[in-house]
């Protein structure tokens, strides 16, 4: 139950955290407490009168659902802002590969309006006897590149014991799809205040990646960002994965957090990559993050869905539009979609 | 194998139907003539010389193909031109409900850029129980609804038997997902005509498609387009189904029918409907189908998924403006996209 | 509302008919009333006292629901009993190929425990220049091999129109997969009182299956079973569809319908056909419908999924020394799986 | 490229790994050498003479395939014989909830022929705010319980920190499917001599498991067994997931490590475990995985799945009946299968 009190009513805070604290979860946001497992016949007259709305059913992720926390999330970084009314471009290699070419991929990625630059040191691929990245040497290039170019570093770390490690190198921690839910992993990086963008499980339903933000949540790390990159389905004949970008508006009705897509996992082929991402700014999402090289052939991982610069332009340019159109036209909907 | 040969070379044209027609199955379109199951080894030195190219590897539903038809189908109704450059809306109830109603929804249709007025007089339900739909009266209703405001009628057809019927009344044929592969519809609708609407199946691959399409084209009628309503995956608890708005560009690249986004059915609730449209434009959808309702609460089936007017107007907007804006930039990307 | 009478009280039958029986669904089944779109509220104090027991929320598919119907369903044909206690073989060729080669495999089928022969004569192909079937001559050939071996034919119906032509040669229908909501066709063999096989949809929920057999209830027609044939899932690469073992127990608690199992075309591969079937029988089925061929290699339709005579052999064995085996143990389980 | 020499051809495997060891992956089983990335044309002459069968593709998870490694992977650990010929019944509660619960359900599971006791101590929960197991004191107590009754543990190992903790008290260690690609954890055990029971991710292929169990085996630890729970379909109305239960035979046929099916996960439901776990059974699985709760109602996680006592007995007399009967009856299918 959200029991919703007046702005500035302290004195409820308190009294309810002391009477339910103890037994059961109390979290506090503005003038917002949740208290799981108790219904309005638990509380005492004084907080009853006190409410000035009781809002019944909650989900179990509380934290990031919008009952709780009715005003988008807005998460500032160093050279970015994500989420609310803005739009943010990622993107860089797949595999950071070598110095001199993440530094030539960071130059591409700025010049097209982004503020984020992408790239995997540790790389969580399929087979045991494939590249498994650069480890802290590639996050090193990474972050040069970044610096070099005032850009933020997104970088993926897979598990709880290199939290530490990459904590040292990135501005934004990327949570893999094939770790959404594990839970030692979200503990850990809920536990720092760095930014994380947690991306959908491949069958994770939109129910389990709130449960999996609320594990981040959960540590007190509420800059979380949540990114669709494609589901399984019974057809990946063409496209890599599915893109459910009916995701977008679902999450942003359930959750505060900004949502971003993910064109280049989704599609895994270049062709695709722009119009997937296209319809994900069209259909709202806060931002994209874009696979790109100069060289796809000769990409150490995910060659054939990276986008060679011309392409990552017009994707851009094309990205940028569709979302400055969209903002300045009236937004009916938006009332219908809250 | 498709021979292509030069533009005015009926010569050998003639020369292929004669040596392959009574065995295979051969199909002309304007300079290339398609010959299922042989290799160039079959071919008579003089038929090696005439090709321009040879093309080995050629699907199966070989009518529909890009590598057959390289050029986009461009299908004229009355009032309508589908496919190209061009944007079609349709819109209209999901049920004729009376005269009145559908006269007062063709309004709202037109108003709003529709050039086709879609609307159900027989409805597929899932249960024996449900609304059935009112049958020949309301195929004349939409008629007169179309008829009064200039548009063209959309209404689907559910089995082989009504062929006759429906087309007494309507411009187009729609093909409901739940008959996606009833192969003796499909073969009736392609001895017709008139132009038909192919609406994906719940768990039809691409391939599938291509393959049901086919079954239209082998009667002789090639004015197809082919609509995606959504498919079944894991999660269907915030929208009805998942739309695959990957499937625009992949069959944009497969194939030279129209694809159209119903974003309705996809989402099955109205606050998520405009988005998935956006979605279906931006990734270069020749058109929307869209259930409106002047009031939802009462339709007689899918209430829930049917826009408002006032939503509708909103879509319409943002929806011609994203295709212009898309149409006036420069397109890098069709290039590798074909 | 279900409401349950005593056993003889035809009196308050006759009551409840002409009280709702213009306004309202009502169905009768022995002392069993369905009322659809009633509560409690709406019954006389005549009805209420006569009521044994009133069932408050009942599934859209009545008639097929075990709470309107809790005896297993029992459909006897010439030579065949299906469902109860019973387990039914069926095996035959994919396609009916010559009367010669359907002779054979009805010999085969006979030796190994078969009482139904089945082949289809006419094929929904995916692709409109595969093999459509032989038609009406391979129903000709398929009832006279039946005939020969005191066996009854099961064959596909495709589209309403050839009920009445198959109907002079089969036993029983099979509805295919594909066709499982084309409610024409449903609605068409549910005026006959044949026997039905519905085989489950790729992408049907079992709440789809069940309304698509009250179609076929909703026409008269009771002599229902319900087929899996396996679904579509993320992953076929080593089988051609997965196999729902799960719906034989589900289904089984929600409806009397007998249960059958297809596991050649979940499969796909015949070195798999095996372990399905059994797994199907493990799990409760009433039957198995399985394909088979002398020389898969040259079959014309299906081949690498169809059983050699020797392969079906062993099937059957197990299949049977599998149901003796489960039918002779105590049945704990049974009370509260229904 | 593996290379199959004379069983005692220790020269040539020794020319081999000196020949490919510093430039390619070299993995030697008995007389088979895997080498990755090369064809025939890459060996010397001698090697080319030596070999007795040249198998040109070979799946990435090569030490994992039958190709590679022909016989079944035999696990033996102090009270049990896992693969092979042998069945292996393995039960327990959910998670340890008290040292008394659990000495009481190894009881159970020992008297109905389980020789290894499963229970959760770490629990990988939807939700941050479910319990999250007992921890080191859950696997004290499950310890001493299989010890009072002469049976192994298998527990579940949640990240890589935790590696070296369980392996103080487990003789098994559990890879939960939400870890199935969590490959640092994978790593850990990989690197330990504990045998592993892997369970298949939710939207895991066969590929995906197989390259999984690889990271494994990559370390060097080989007593891996496959564990099928489920998976994510268009369908959870009834059951939480769809058994897959082809993947039994698939499995056998790709890989030697032994197969195990949990009905109770993929059930989710009492009245539906027992027909899954015959149909895996008989569908050929090396053991069954089964929770068990003698107060379901009361269970600390997933009551609503497990068995009662007296159900156990009944699924686990069955199961033996089914296995032992297949044992006996002839084998046709093997050949085929393999």
């Amino acid at each position: 139950m959200i029991i919703v009190l007046k702005n500035d009513d302290q004195t409820t805070i308190a009294e309810l955290q002391q009477h339910f604290g103890n037994t059961n979860d109390v979290f506090v946001h503005n003038n917002r407490v949740a208290v799981q497992g108790i219904t309005a016949a638990d509380l005492s007259d004084s907080e009853r009168v006190a409410a000035v709305e009781l809002i019944d059913s909650v989900p179990k992720a509380v934290q990031g659902s919008r009952e709780f926390h009715p005003e988008d999330t807005v998460i500032k970084t160093k050279h970015s802002i994500i989420g609310g009314d803005n739009f943010t471009m990622m993107a860089g290699p797949c595999s950071v590969e070598s110095e001199e070419h993440v530094m030539k991929m960071a130059a591409v990625a700025k010049a097209n309006g982004s503020t984020i630059l992408r790239g995997g040191a540790y790389k969580p691929r399929t087979s045991p006897y494939s590249f498994q990245g650069l480890g802290e040497d590639g996050l090193k290039f990474l972050r040069k590149a970044a610096d070099q170019y005032n850009m933020d570093v997104l970088t993926e770390v897979m598990d709880d014991e290199h939290v530490k490690l990459v904590a040292k190198y990135t501005d934004i921690f990327q949570i893999g799809a094939r770790n959404m839910q594990n839970f030692s992993l979200l503990k850990a990086v809920g536990k720092t205040n760095i930014p994380v963008m947690l991306k959908r499980g491949m069958s994770a339903t939109v129910d389990d990646i709130l449960n999996a933000s609320e594990y981040i949540a959960a540590g007190g790390n509420h800059n979380i960002m949540i990114a669709e990159r494609g589901i399984r389905t019974f057809d990946n004949k063409y496209t890599r994965n599915t893109l459910d970008v009916g995701v977008v508006p679902v999450l942003q009705k359930l959750t505060h957090y900004p949502v971003i897509i993910d064109p280049s996992h989704a599609s895994g082929h270049t062709e695709f990559v722009t119009p997937l991402a296209l319809a994900g700014v069209a259909a709202g999402a806060s931002g994209l993050v874009v696979e790109i090289h100069d060289d796809p052939a000769h990409a150490l991982s995910d060659g054939p869905q990276a986008l060679k610069p011309n392409e990552f332009k017009e994707l851009s340019d094309k990205a940028f539009a569709i979302r400055e159109l969209l903002t300045e036209m009236p937004q009916e909907q938006a009332e219908a979609g809250r």
